[in-house]
């Protein structure tokens, strides 16, 4: 349905491009989706964790999320007993809704609820919450039946918990300052422990089972009983502190993130059936309210057509996948109208004085720069590429047709 | 001032053992301390947020936290206008105790407040929140006088910030991965962008310069233009899907993990010098209110000696260190005041319907193992292990006379 005029002006660019921009955006999330590893979550007290987590998850690539709910969180958000997907995501909608809270932009990467709905662009960032309308949400009605799911599947189960004869997430550096350390070593039973639990190996998990369920214990009192005992291996993360634990939001992201450091292969494995189906899904969901919202079939043929001609693994499909998914354009529009609500603050503090903080910065620039690595070679050049990021996306933005 | 029956008791143990367990928890602590990386977060609007993410930085070891403050954080908490590090630590500690919120037991260090007060061990574990006693907290009145004060103290500044021009935080498999797909490489600018800003490099950030300070953003609209501006670099971590952004102490928490991880040789990278003035300071405090408070030059000049002896990079210490800095037997006894509490909840749920799941479990264990790597081969051992945490470690817990 793309109309004759714009079919008759750019031809030539819709052949190169092939796909509307947020169909691209959303076949490059789809191809960087994992089956790999699913993430589980114990019946938590507070929705918005729950929240929290899916939306962790979502940015890491992680397609299904299993939520075994409790009897008091159906009872407090009125969900029915027959756990139905629509129920949590509800729950889970209305937390995200309420949820004005913490969003730093280490990356934008834009979301589709806002490319759906045209109108709001530039304005409407809360969508960026939505993220559970883009996984697969497992309710489940107890452990019992969350295990017998994740077994049907085929998974192997590794719960998260402090136990002592937990196995470390550690990458091989990581691990090898541990070992120099002599801590979370082999080094024998730990402190106090009877001596019949033996330490973890130094290494810790090197690899990921091929099917994985990560589960992460509730907020209060961590994995509980009946899931430590149903799982094949139970996992920690080395901390370094005094501090006693992450909190479960924290946790989720650390464990997720080691993960797929562990097994960066990960990334994108999915079923190129399994992403046809969430391919049809997505892009009927994408196009609803546009004028090209008779084009899916034909969107959803290329982009499988090329997936297909890729193998299973997620690799690069010029013209059909975008080459970045943030979205830096849009925050610099927000931020003219943050300007004016924070604009009293900022000026008090100097948050705009952008002069006084360079000359501040010059004077001791010099000197850092002797002691700077590699790294930091590449450093002046950042404040000209920010000014540049001000330009142009929103036109890219738009639909081809 | 040990007391002469401890001392006659067991003076064998005392020379093996050589400090009091809470001494050397700390000093395990204070040997995976770094002065490498400083943690800077700007003005937030929500101190909650503040203390997550102290809590964060302190679970990594980090051991200097700078906090620009805002006017109207200020004034909301009535703090002076002098920074006064008391004002914010007493906020932080406030907020801590507000918080009854997220905390999941990937790992227990166990936390030093309760070891200065033995009469709560076992039961306080809101303590742990108590993380900012463990750090050098820096408030700031402006940006330019932080910028400064890192200058002065020959720091390199990378801002977080979703700015296209960014360097890619990644490790080398991750690399690889977003290569695969042509996401976030050095495949040209940024769609939309003008043809100016380079793209990143695709290995990203792959040493950490000698002496860093990682900055991150507000919750609402980021890194502001002044720090940006004054930064030597900036770096982002890539994302996967559609979601905009973590939230900040998801995205400090994934920050700090990944500059760890592409510099492991960070963790307990601090000066002899600094060590001592920091051990002194804690183990003073950590004996305050213990029968031990006489004796704590001996063990300062005990911990310092070997400290001494081994170099500035942090190494194992027979005797003085612990192989492990989790408590699996006080979250064991917490557990038991919780199971009352959540008893009915749990019934319902079956969480503690362990028969159930392992049921379930042995149903699909056979065909899952079938398909799993090396990792999940030490599968079967862990609940036994989890049983065996339920003991001893309270006894090794007490000072040692």
């Amino acid at each position: 349905m793309a109309s004759a005029s714009s079919a008759a002006a750019a031809p030539a660019s819709e052949d190169r491009i092939g796909l509307p921009p947020r169909l691209r955006r959303a076949e490059t999330v789809l191809r960087m989706r994992t089956d790999r590893i699913v993430l589980v979550l114990e019946h938590s007290t507070d929705f918005q964790n729950i929240a929290a987590c899916v939306r962790t998850a979502e940015s890491f690539g992680i397609q299904t999320v299993y939520v075994v709910q409790s009897a008091t969180m159906r009872k407090d958000h009125a969900l029915s007993s027959q756990r139905d997907e629509g129920d949590i995501r509800a729950v889970l909608r209305a937390a995200a809704g309420e949820d004005d809270s913490p969003s730093t932009p280490v990356v934008s990467t834009g979301d589709a609820d806002e490319a759906a709905e045209p109108s709001a662009l530039g304005v409407k960032l809360s969508a960026s919450k939505a993220a559970h309308a883009w996984v697969d949400l497992k309710p489940m009605g107890s452990i019992a039946e969350c295990v017998e799911a994740l077994r049907a599947d085929g998974r192997t189960i590794w719960a998260t918990d402090l136990t002592p004869g937990a196995q470390l997430l550690a990458t091989p550096g990581e691990a090898a300052v541990l070992r120099g350390m002599g801590l979370y070593g082999n080094s024998g039973p730990v402190e106090g422990e009877a001596a019949t639990a033996p330490g973890p190996a130094p290494a810790g998990m090197t690899c990921l089972p091929r099917k994985l369920a990560i589960v992460m214990g509730r907020e209060t009192d961590g994995i509980s009983p009946a899931f430590r005992a149903a799982a094949d291996s139970v996992v920690f993360l080395p901390m370094y502190g005094f501090a006693e634990s992450f909190n479960l939001s924290v946790a989720t992201a650390l464990v997720l993130q080691r993960l797929l450091e562990i097994c960066p292969e990960a990334h994108g494995e999915m079923s190129l059936e399994r992403r046809a189906g969430l391919r049809r899904d997505w892009f009927e969901r994408l196009l609803r309210s546009t004028s090209l919202r008779g084009d899916h079939e034909r969107f959803i043929s290329m982009a499988g057509a090329d997936d297909a001609a890729r193998g299973d693994k997620a690799t690069a499909g010029d013209g059909l996948l975008m080459t970045d998914l943030r979205r830096g354009n849009k925050r610099a529009m927000w931020n003219k109208k943050m300007k004016r609500r924070l604009g009293a603050v900022d000026e008090q503090m100097g948050r705009f004085d952008v002069e006084a903080a360079v000359t501040a910065s010059k004077r001791g620039r010099m000197e850092a720069q002797r002691d700077v690595g590699d790294a930091a070679a590449t450093a002046a050049a950042t404040p000209a590429a920010a000014a540049a990021a001000a330009a142009g996306e929103e036109a890219a933005e738009q639909p081809t047709a």
